[in-house]
C-alpha cells in the first residue's frame, strides 16, 4: 500500500500532459519516417508506369483489396485553369512544383498516393469560394487538405484532383475571455491554438498525439476525438460555429458564438466529420474549458477485464468531475511495450498482470484532488478491483506511465506485421472480440487490445511474423461482422476516407447511407468534392 | 462574512434540486391555465365562424402579425383515411372526440390553436412507419407531438393537419450502467426518465421546468436547452443515436449507443433541433452523466453587469469542474418578484442591488465542495466583485434562492402585459440591450433583464401596465436587429415554431437558410411534415 505516496508540492500544472503530447509528436513525425505500405506503393508505381492512371487498387495488408476508378466525368487540368488560378491567387500560391506535389500527394503513413498536378494555397474563404466555383463549372475534382495526418487517404488524391489546402488561412479571429469563445481560421495547427490558449488560461477541448501538424479544420471535418474526449465530449458539442464553402463556392456562415441556438436546422453538424466531401470548413467557433491547475496519473493492474469494467464504473461515480483519462492495455500490450520499445519499463515489475489501467484526473485544487485521487484508489484495491498500482510523484513518472500506452502502436510496428482495427463496442462486449479473435487465430499470431475504455474504443491489433493472406482472411469480414452484430463503428475516430468508404453498412444501415448520398448530391451534385471517399463508391458517382 | 455559515451535515444530496423542479412544474401547470393570448383567440374564432379556415392571422402582443395560408397542396381528411388509420391502429388509438382534439389542438400558453380532426397515437415505430407512408401517398399534413409543451406555437396545428401523438410509445429500452447509455421511446415523459436513472445512481443531462409532462422526443426535437446545460453541453453532445421516421416512412435506424462513431455523414443532428419538420423522433440514445451527491446553493449581489461578468470568469475557474448553475436578474426583475408573488423576501435585505446572481455547484464531495464554494465566495468578495451574498443553509434556503430565479415569468405575468423575448447573445454585450431599451421605452414601460448567464442566454422582458401598439412599435423590430447585428440569436432555447419561422433571417444567413429549406424538400418533398414551422412562409410552400 505504500505504492500511494503523498506527492510534494509538485506544480506540475499541465506541465506533465503537454510534455507527454510533445514526445508523442515527435513519436508520430518518427513513425512518418519508418512507416509504408510496400505493396500498395509498387502497385501505384505500376500503374503510372502505364502512362495513364485511371485505376488504382489499393492493396493493404490491413484491408482487403479496393479497385477504384477514376470517375470519368471529371475534367483534366489545362493551362488555361493554371492560368486562371494564378489570376485569381498569385504565382506564390499556384503550386506545379514537383517536390512540393510528391508531399501533398502521400498521406503520412506513405500507404495512399495520389498524383495530383496542382496544389492551391488560398488565403481567404473568398479565394477557397471562387476556386470551388470555377472548379464546380469545370467539373474538377478537389481534394480538401489541411494538415494531411488523416489515417484512412482521406485527405490525398486518389487520383488527379486538384488539392486545396488551407494552411495558409492560419489567423485566431477572435477570443472572448468570458465564456471561453476561440473563433479562428481553418488552418490554424491544434499546437498554435493550444499554446495561444494556454496563455489565455484556456485549454481546447481536444487534443491529439497529431497536434503538432493536424489543423482545427480538419479536426473538424474529420470530428477528431483524441484524449479529452472522456472529458469533454465529441466537437459537436464542443464546435459552436463553422463558415464552410460548398462545391458551387456558395460560402454557409453559420460562424455562430453562442451556446444556445435554436434557430433552424444546425447545419454545422453535416460538415462536423463528413471529411470533407459536403463543404470546404474555413473557419470555426470554438468553446473551450478554462485551464485547471492539479494532473494526476495512475498506473494500475487488474486481474480480469471485469474489473477493469467495475473499476471504469466506480471512476466515474467517485472521481466524477475531475476524471479526464481511462484507457485501459492487456497483458499482450504490455509484454510488446516492454520487449520492443528502449527504456521503457514495468512500473508494476513484481508479477504480468492480465490488464492494465491509465488513470488521469484533472481538477482546480492540487492537495484535493490528489487526495480524491488515493482515496478512490484505495477503495478500489480494498474492493478487489485493482491488483496492484501506483501513483506518479513527478512529471518524469507521470511521462514514464503515459509512454507505455502511447507507445503501444510504435511496439507493434517495431514486431513485424500488424493488422490495425479501430473500433467503437459497448464496453462489456469490448474485450469479448480480442479473447474471439484469439480462438480464431490460435498460434498464427499475438491479439492485442488497448485503447480508450472510458470512451468504448477499442484499438484491436493483430501482430505477426510476416503479412500473410492466411491470417487476414481470418480477420476480415469476421471483425467487421462481429463489430456490426455489437452495433459497434467500424471507425470510432478515424473516418472512413478512402480505406473504408465501401465498408460503411456494417455500421450504418442502408437507408442511412441512402440518406447520406441524397445529401451528398444535393449540396455537391457534380460530385467534386473529395471523391471516392467516405460513400460507397457504388452510390459516389 | 457571517453570513458564509457552515452547513450542519444537510445531506441535501439533490433532493434541494428535485423539489425546486417539482415546484416549478406546479408553476408551470399554474400559468398554462391562466395565460392566454385572447386577441390571437378571437381572430381564430372569426375565421372559423366563416365556415373555413384557409387563413388564420396569429395576433400575439409580444410579435409582429403573421398570416398564413394554408397550404392548397394538402388534401383534407375523408372516410376513407378514417378506416384505414382504425384498421392499422385500431379504434382506441384513432381519436376525433372533440374534447380530446380540443386539448391536442391547443398549446399550452392557450396562445395557438389548431382545427385537426384527427389525433392518432401509434405505439410502434412501425405504426409511426405506416402513418407517415399512408399520410405522403394522400398528401395529408402531419403536426408530430409529444408532451405539447412548446412555446413557440410548434407542436400543435395551424389549420386541420393530422396529429400524430407518440405519447404511448414510452418505454425504456435499455440501461447500460457500465457506460450510462439509455435508451428508450419518443413519448417516455422526462421526469419518468429523471426517477429511472435516480434509482440506478444516474441522471439526464436535461432538466427543464416543464419536465412533469415534456418527451424525450419532443425534447430532443426542438433540442432542448434547460438548468443544466452550463454543466453538461446541449443535447448535440449528449443524444448519441436516434431513430426517425421520415415523411415517405422510410425510418432512419441511427440508433447508435456509441461515444464516438465516425462513419459517415452525422445524420441524428439534424433531427435535433428541426422541430418534426424533417422526420418524426423515434427512440433516443442519450448518455447520462453519474448522480453526484453535494449540491450547494448561494445568492449574491453585484454592483454592476462588469462584476457580474468576472465573477462568471471567477467560477468558471475557479470552482470549475463543480459549477452547475449560474443565473442572474435585475433588480428591476428581484422588484417585481417581491411585490407580485407571495412570501418571497429578499435575502440580502440590507439595500436593493443592482444584479443578483444564483450560483450552484454539483460535486461528489460534500464538505469539500462546500468549502471551496465558501472560498470562492470569499475571495470574490474580498475582490470587489460581489457587494453582499448568502450560502443556503437547508433545503428550504435553497429552494427559497431558486423561486426568486424561477418565480420572475410568473411575477411578470401578473404585473400586466409583458413583451417576451428569449434571446442569445455575448455575454459582454447582453446587458447593452436591456440598457438600450430602457432608454428607447423612457417611462413607457419596465424593462427586466434576467437569464442564464452562464449559457449567454438573457430572457428580456417588457413590463407595462396594458399591452400598447406604441410600446410594441418601440420594441420590434428594433430587439431582433440589435440582437442580427451582434451575431446572437432571436431564440436561445425555444425554435421557431409557427410563431418565429418569418424572423429566421435575423439570425441565418440567407445562404443558410436556402440549404435548409433544400434539404426539408430533399426529406419531405410534399412538405407534410409539420408544414408553416421553422423555416419561411416564403420558402415553405
Amino acid at each position: 500500500m505504500e505504492k500511494w505516496r503523498a506527492t510534494t508540492n509538485l506544480r506540475r500544472s499541465l506541465k506533465s500532459i503537454l510534455n507527454r503530447q510533445l514526445s508523442s509528436v515527435s513519436e508520430f513525425r518518427y513513425l512518418n519516417e519508418k512507416r509504408s505500405c510496400q505493396s500498395s506503393f509498387n502497385l501505384i508505381r505500376d500503374c503510372k508506369s502505364l502512362g495513364q492512371v485511371n485505376a488504382i487498387q489499393h492493396r493493404c495488408f490491413s484491408s482487403a483489396s479496393t479497385l477504384v476508378q477514376r470517375n470519368p466525368s471529371f475534367s483534366t487540368l489545362n493551362s488555361d485553369d493554371i492560368s486562371y488560378f494564378k489570376g485569381l491567387l498569385g504565382e506564390k500560391s499556384v503550386i506545379q512544383d514537383e517536390d512540393r506535389l510528391e508531399t501533398v500527394n502521400t498521406d503520412w503513413m506513405h500507404k495512399y498516393k495520389g498524383s495530383s498536378k496542382l496544389l492551391l494555397l488560398p488565403r481567404s474563404t473568398e479565394e477557397v469560394a471562387q476556386i470551388l466555383r470555377y472548379c464546380n463549372s469545370r467539373c474538377l475534382a478537389v481534394v480538401p487538405q489541411g494538415g494531411n495526418t488523416g489515417l484512412v487517404g482521406g485527405s490525398v488524391p486518389v487520383f488527379d484532383e486538384v488539392i486545396v489546402n488551407v494552411s495558409s488561412m492560419n489567423n485566431i479571429i477572435s477570443f472572448d475571455k468570458v465564456s471561453g469563445i476561440l473563433v479562428c481560421e481553418a488552418g490554424c495547427i491544434l499546437e498554435n491554438l493550444i499554446s495561444f490558449l494556454d496563455n489565455q488560461g484556456f485549454i481546447m477541448p481536444l487534443d491529439l498525439g497529431a497536434k503538432g501538424s493536424c489543423q482545427i479544420g480538419g479536426n473538424v471535418s474529420t470530428n477528431a476525438g483524441g484524449l479529452r474526449l472522456v472529458r469533454y465530449g465529441s466537437l459537436h458539442g464542443n464546435v459552436l460555429g463553422l463558415e464552410a464553402v460548398l462545391a458551387n463556392g456558395d460560402v454557409l456562415d453559420m460562424l455562430g458564438t453562442l451556446r444556445k441556438d435554436n434557430t433552424g436546422y444546425d447545419l454545422k453538424h453535416l460538415f462536423i466529420g463528413s471529411e470533407g466531401s459536403l463543404g470546404i470548413v474555413t473557419k470555426v467557433s470554438i468553446l473551450t474549458p478554462p485551464k485547471l491547475s492539479s494532473v494526476n496519473i495512475a498506473f494500475l493492474a487488474c486481474n480480469d477485464y471485469s474489473s477493469c469494467q467495475k473499476l471504469l464504473m466506480e471512476a466515474k461515480r467517485k472521481l466524477g468531475e475531475i476524471l479526464s483519462a481511462f484507457e485501459f492495455l492487456d497483458t499482450e500490450a504490455m509484454n510488446l511495450v516492454l520487449h520492443q520499445l528502449d527504456g521503457v519499463r514495468n512500473p508494476l515489475p513484481a508479477s504480468m498482470h492480465n490488464f492494465y489501467i491509465l488513470i488521469e484526473t484533472t481538477g482546480s485544487d492540487e492537495s484535493y484532488n490528489r487526495e480524491k485521487l488515493e482515496a478512490f484508489l484505495l477503495s478500489s484495491m480494498e474492493g478487489g478491483l485493482i491488483s496492484d498500482g501506483v501513483l506518479a510523484q513527478d512529471i518524469n513518472q507521470a511521462s514514464s506511465f503515459w509512454r507505455i500506452r502511447e507507445g503501444v502502436p510504435e511496439a507493434l510496428m517495431k514486431a513485424g506485421a500488424v493488422y490495425k482495427y479501430d473500433l467503437s463496442l459497448p464496453v462489456e462486449k469490448m474485450y469479448d472480440l480480442v479473447d474471439d479473435m484469439r480462438i480464431r487465430l490460435g498460434d498464427l499470431a499475438t491479439v492485442v487490445g488497448y485503447g480508450h475504455l472510458g470512451d468504448g474504443n477499442l484499438h484491436l491489433n493483430v501482430s505477426a511474423p510476416e503479412y500473410d493472406d492466411k491470417i487476414l482472411e481470418q480477420i476480415e469480414p469476421y471483425v467487421y461482422e462481429w463489430t456490426s452484430k455489437h452495433r459497434g463503428s467500424i471507425s470510432a475516430e478515424h473516418g472512413l476516407g478512402l480505406m473504408k468508404a465501401n465498408k460503411i453498412y456494417y455500421s450504418k444501415s442502408t437507408e442511412t447511407v441512402q440518406t447520406m448520398a441524397s445529401i451528398k448530391k444535393l449540396l455537391d451534385p457534380n460530385g467534386i468534392l473529395n471523391p471516392y471517399k467516405v460513400l460507397p463508391h457504388s452510390l459516389n458517382s
